[in-house]
């Protein structure tokens, strides 16, 4: 049974008891959220046992996801592991094995062999590659090659998987007449658009949706709507293209609830920091409820080198408006395969997103952190204001680099406002 | 005369025409703004033809300050020198000498001498530390002590400095009826809060507030009212405290408008990102429209190390809801003296928040940025792409690190979105 089936049965299963207990919360309303298909707990029946439970929803803490893998122009699996290994340091939620260079099997293999968290993959790039290798071209692919590779990848314990359900010829046709700045940014949405128009049919996993949701339900994947056409730059920001396509995802979310299979919805991208909240809303209300999983948004075109920050602003505006899950945007994003570093830095990134969100959406504790680092901060704690932070090893590279004399840090040195003002002011609310 | 009291008078001043030059405005506009005191244009006579002239308020590009300085532990000029350099570099609009370890004076000058753009300070900073040494502590720092300082910034071509005028008795009163986490975080304003209640006297730069104005008139430095009981956590954020000293301030604006000196408000600090619009809208309507300088604000307290980009966040949604000039934080802030690095990290930080808030405030220009970043973008011109990165040289470096076989980057190798739909799309939009 699903975590979904179990909870419209009223069965709290041993997931949702282990994701209530990390959050905090009422078993039950973990129950309720997973009943409704406002929670979902991605965990593989395959992977059951082997992977730590995580809660992705309404009333629980905002999620964060680390894409790694490889890529035709550099895939080595010892890097790989390393960037698992610091995802999961650096506290990344969940990961998702991109790979589409070297022995694409064996690596998901290795991943989730070694990952404590639950993996991801977008199962279309397998499937064009080989298709590319067995038949000359993506466009050669069949329906049952797609299938035949979300198989394997669920038989392999695949926790979730993004696939483009909702890429439709519909939507083609309103991409075309839109006349987009850049048209279709989505790897797995390119596939199968290009696959589309050449073999003038109707996506796949669009037509055979229940085929699809009869694995999910078998396996208990949860299935990650995925956005083809999410916009690639702020120009093209929910148009009618984009917009389209989300309204088939609200069916589809519609058929998946209906089949007991756990579901989530992707959103963009490029988006104009004034239309973020309006795209979470449109979320929530067309998709019901699902759990919202953005990447990024990015605020601005510009910013490659640093777009963990242009994707940490958009990050925190969609999680304080809703938004459940934000997949990372590292520093190399637009330029280059993540190396370890840029994983570090874009999960910190995305943490510190999703808990500026958590903290105004009143998730549990997290205005109780910012109190506690607050408080040790008055007290001129320093051993407490580092465990505190949001990544303490680098808070205490910066604290090493130039000791300070007094109790202070060396930004202020002998003229520290904290040291000052307790000694000025007698500190009337220590109590706080 | 001061650029106030030219514009107002219908002149349009040199400075006034190259702003509006820079901001591809017409000038007429910027004098409007300067007579109606919504823009200024920091720039001290004795400056006058050494600087190069910035803009900062409403309808121009969000402005970018960085700060740098020597503490007591860490007071090398060379060091300042490559910070400013860098600062410059990167793009930022003007720059805050902190300076509180070793020659104050002369570490001034040197940054004054080397400096295309504006300089501010925070005179209260030198007199205190003065009174510590001439006197034994700054409680027994005179009012005469601060205005010498003051006239002496003014003398050496200052262009704006930071002066905590609404830091009253009032304000204190409210400040200890409030029972703060962390009461005072502001380093003038803990100078003057420590003077003011050993004293038990009125704060002098209130008091004697007119003589100020005259000094500010006479050498048209910009006034930046400080806030000198901005929140130090978000949970101190918005209170009767700080909302007390901004009443003051908006008194303030009125009679330095009276005087025709030009002034500017700045703004917090810690605040929960659903209040930062609140806080910009309060501050534009009590102070009648007067420029908005914000600090961050940084949206969780949890993020020592990576304050820059809880920064980002914040400066993000203060630009465009209105603030209009951001000071920089850097990665090093609550731990240590920033380095060059973290100078270039926090200028580039403060750079990406003003422009994700320039392109939904209209400003020109904007847009039009991200735009042609796009459309280099779509058509793999990555000479392009890197010229109009807000960090060309950082891009640079990405790009070179995994060279990739193909047109696209190293990130999707063979299989390039961009390259895929244009293959497929026959990419129908080429022409937008």
């Amino acid at each position: 049974m699903t975590q979904l089936e179990l909870a419209r049965k009223g069965i709290i299963s041993d997931a949702a008891e282990l994701v209530a207990e990390r959050e905090g919360l009422d078993p039950e309303l973990v129950r309720q959220g997973l009943a409704e298909g406002s929670i979902v707990v991605p965990i593989n029946s395959n992977h059951r046992g082997l992977v730590e439970p995580c809660g992705i929803g309404k009333g629980l803490k905002t999620k964060v996801n680390a894409n790694i893998g490889t890529s035709s122009d550099y895939g080595d699996i010892d890097t790989e592991l390393e960037k698992l290994r610091i995802a999961i340091a650096c506290g990344s939620d969940t990961v998702m094995d991109l790979s589409t260079g070297g022995d694409i099997t064996a690596i998901r293999h290795t991943i989730i062999a070694n990952s404590p968290i639950p993996v991801g993959t977008i199962p279309i790039y397998q499937a064009g590659i080989e298709a590319i290798a067995k038949r000359g071209a993506i466009v050669k692919m069949t329906a049952d090659d797609i299938f035949t590779v979300i198989e394997q990848h669920a038989r392999d314990g695949v926790d979730f998987m993004t696939i483009h359900c909702g890429v439709t010829q519909k939507a083609i046709a309103r991409l075309k007449n839109e006349g987009r700045l850049t048209d279709v940014v989505s790897r797995g949405g390119t596939f199968l658009i290009g696959w589309m128009l050449h073999n003038e049919q109707e996506n796949p996993l669009y037509e055979q949706y229940d085929r699809l949701l009869e694995l999910a339900r078998e396996f208990d994947f949860t299935l990650s709507l995925g956005d083809g056409l999410r916009p690639g730059s702020l120009a093209d920001a929910s148009d009618r293209a984009q917009m389209e396509e989300l309204l088939t995802i609200g069916e589809l979310v519609q058929r998946a609830w209906d089949a007991e299979v756990q579901v989530i919805v992707e959103g963009p991208g490029h988006v104009p920091l004034n239309q973020i909240e309006a795209n979470v809303q449109l979320e929530k209300r067309i998709c019901k409820g699902a759990p919202f999983y953005v990447l990024g948004p990015l605020v601005t075109d510009t910013a490659a080198g640093y777009d963990h920050i242009a994707a940490a602003i958009g990050g925190a505006i969609a999680a304080a408006a809703g938004a459940d899950y934000l997949c990372y945007v590292t520093p190399s994003e637009h330029l280059s395969l993540p190396d370890p570093d840029d994983v570090r830095q874009g999960v910190i990134a995305a943490r510190i997103a999703a808990h500026a969100g958590d903290i105004v959406k009143g998730v549990k504790g997290a205005w109780e952190w910012d109190r506690d680092m607050s408080l040790a901060r008055r007290n001129l704690d320093w051993e407490r204001q580092t465990e505190l932070c949001v990544d303490p090893a680098k808070a205490r590279e910066f604290r090493a680099r130039h000791p300070s004399n007094g109790l202070g840090c060396s930004m202020c040195g002998d003229y520290c406002a904290l040291e000052l003002v307790s000694q000025l002011l007698g500190n009337p609310s220590q109590e706080c």
